[in-house]
């Protein structure tokens, strides 16, 4: 073969030939049930936005190298969405006085990161972003850790596979003031090197510490930290309202019957600055994959970039595909999706009018019964071939003396068992 | 308010917000449940391409000005999918001798064209693309053919709201070439000014056909083509093949009980030259919007980009959402999607302890009835009006009185009916 264009897909984008295309909409299918199963509603935004909403958010030069942009014909600069979240906010700040808050909204859509591609960050994924917009309290975080949950619960899995780690920024910020005396901007620069301890070794972790001024008791307290219950942890600052948040989601959480998915970890912070109370990841639990699957949490200020002087908080997640692939391909947790249930090839004969056959599968179809016929004319062995691979569960045989009969036969492809049904109970026979 | 960056979509797309969102899914949904029952298997393939993928067909220069393009950090030329039809090719030849054929394929993704935005033209827009590859006869236009009069009616539209307007390119040269003895380049000439024929005045078309070399006598000929029936038309040169294969289609149409949604129509050529054999246009049928939705075609030779001496057949079209939600709008055709069903908000109140609320909306979760807990504390009032805009079907009240007797009180929002509801009982009550 002479190749002449290129047949492979751009770098780090995928092509969904059908059985990638089932596993997608499987995966995704069970995310929108269950989320809309507690209310939350769908939106989408445009691929294309102003770079200015990603330059806003983290500096033009950071926008710039992490995102496809480009300049339109008008002189506008643009970008492929990278995430989200700046859409969102966009979207919520634009319609602001008339949505009907709170809000519980999730997306689904396909964004580009102009990354180096490896194992679990592709440049073209897909992700799930949940959302609650407009209360403040812990029982919007509940419902948005329970929608993870339910989420992966509905994938079959279960507290073996996953866990909850969560924290609190502003307990973070309290607990390392009270160990270490430092101001919010110290506790920042510390929390952005508790945030790569398992980036980093001991080492380089005990250095960076000591350079922001950390003696070695208080790194030792700090580490006491990352091993302590919610309940002794917040001991150590019980007035912080970071404490208290922690305690009210904790108890709600245990009293709703999810203790067992979430344990306390001083660990987490999630990088981004915007973050302004609870903080989780969710770890897959196995061990060959021991690491945060996604993560999320609350930050105050949705639409400051649109809307001078208003505020709308806002708590949620982003999940990706490629991430949540690689956890349901672990855990085993993916069906059989060749079958696909009743699928029928009605096969065709030379001795029988086509219109034999547009007529039998008209009826079927109008029935609600999965069929097509097979196209071209080709041997009987190849329909079956082709049925075989195509993933159909009966083929149905009318040829010239089943047509004089009034009958067809219909082969199961699974047991090879044939049967002989009247051609007008052929719809009944598989509803 | 004083706005700071900007809140409006860029121009030429759409924000979906829930309700938009709704109506997506609704017609998609219809959309993919009316395809796979015919067992046509969905594909995706990514938003980026080579630019080369667009140039080779259309000529650099126009796929640069029709398409965002850009160049990549590698120094890669890359656009944004302005169509699915190079992708779907460069799948297909990637993976040519593996598939199954005769394949059954559709995508519904979005694309983005280069231009100025206008009623049922956006920059962004949803496409359904439907193609059968690898079968060369009329049995997969006829599929094809039933898969859009399926679609259409599965929105619950009928043969007094659209029709299927059906000509053959090869029966368009054979035709032509009968009545000016044009060759298959004087055809083609004659074929771009049919094209334009309901863009330009008459005084234009006649000017034009005039210019190829046309007498007033050979224009009548043609003209007399344009109302024609299909037996009328073909009777002109019966042994072009063109003519066959449009009596075969139209006897199979007929026979499958599809003659009342077509017709045969001389003046449908679609701009593209790719197209070989049977071409076909959707025409809206309402006076106000009547004019042609969507259509598409038979082309020999899908994967020749890709690679040499290498022959698949296909025949498909390709459906914009825009389009169709003006077919829709027009013909009265999308339900009420306000109505959710069974959509329950628990309302809360100061003298329940909260895991009262958070076991209840998990018993209903459970039991799979989409069921919400208000989150925060607002007045009992404010609640309902939540519930009321937020399209809930019901409420269910649970102050410390119900608590104490274990019950709920349910009321329907429609109805303004109230029930007692035994608290285990609940998600029986709504089942």
């Amino acid at each position: 073969m002479d190749v002449k264009l290129s047949v492979t897909p751009y770098k780090g984008t995928r092509d969904f030939y059908p059985r990638d295309m089932k596993l997608r909409n499987w995966f995704f299918g069970k995310v929108r049930s269950a989320l809309e199963n507690a209310c939350f509603e769908e939106y989408e935004g445009p691929m294309l936005e102003s770079l200015e909403l990603y330059a806003a958010k983290s500096g033009e030069e950071l926008a710039k190298e992490q995102t496809y942009n480009f300049t339109d014909r008008g002189g506008r600069d643009l970008a492929i969405r990278p995430e989200m979240t700046p859409t969102v906010a966009r979207m919520v700040a634009g319609k602001m006085g008339e949505l009907n808050y709170p809000l519980k909204w999730f997306s689904i859509a396909n964004m580009y990161r102009y990354e180096r591609p490896q194992r679990g960050r592709l440049r073209e994924f897909w992700q799930l972003n949940v959302d609650i917009f407009g209360c403040d309290t812990f029982e919007a975080d509940l419902d948005v850790l329970q929608s993870a949950i339910s989420v992966l619960r509905a994938y079959g899995a279960d507290e073996t596979m996953f866990r909850v780690h969560i924290n609190n920024r502003r307990f973070f910020n309290d607990a390392i003031a009270a160990i270490a005396g430092t101001d919010a901007e110290g506790s920042k620069r510390i929390s952005k090197v508790v945030d790569r301890k398992n980036k980093i070794t001991r080492e380089a972790y005990e250095a960076a510490m000591k350079e922001l001024g950390l003696d070695a008791a208080q790194i030792e307290k700090i580490d006491s930290l990352y091993t302590m219950s919610v309940q002794e942890a917040t001991a150590l600052c019980p007035d912080s309202q970071g404490a208290q948040e922690l305690t009210a989601l904790f108890d709600a959480l245990s009293k709703a019957g999810l203790a067992k998915y979430c344990m306390f970890d001083f660990g987490i912070i999630r990088g981004l600055d915007y973050y302004t109370g609870t903080v989780f990841e969710v770890f897959d639990l196995a061990p060959e994959n021991n690491r945060a699957m996604f993560g999320g949490g609350r930050y105050d200020n949705l639409v400051g970039l649109f809307v001078k002087n208003a505020k709308i908080s806002g708590v949620g997640y982003g999940m990706g595909d490629v991430t949540l692939e690689n956890f349901l391909v672990t855990h085993n947790l993916i069906p059989d999706l060749d079958n696909e249930g009743t699928k029928v090839l009605i096969t065709r004969f030379d001795d029988v009018p086509y219109e034999a056959y547009t007529k039998l599968v008209s009826s079927l179809q109008e029935a609600g019964v999965r069929s097509a016929l097979y196209l071209g004319q080709k041997k009987f062995g190849k329909q079956i071939d082709y049925a075989v691979k195509g993933n159909y569960s009966h083929v149905v045989i009318m040829g010239g003396n089943e047509l004089a009969g009034g009958i067809v036969k219909v082969k199961n492809l699974a047991t090879r068992e044939e049967t002989e049904v009247a051609t007008d109970q052929l719809a009944a026979f598989f509803a």
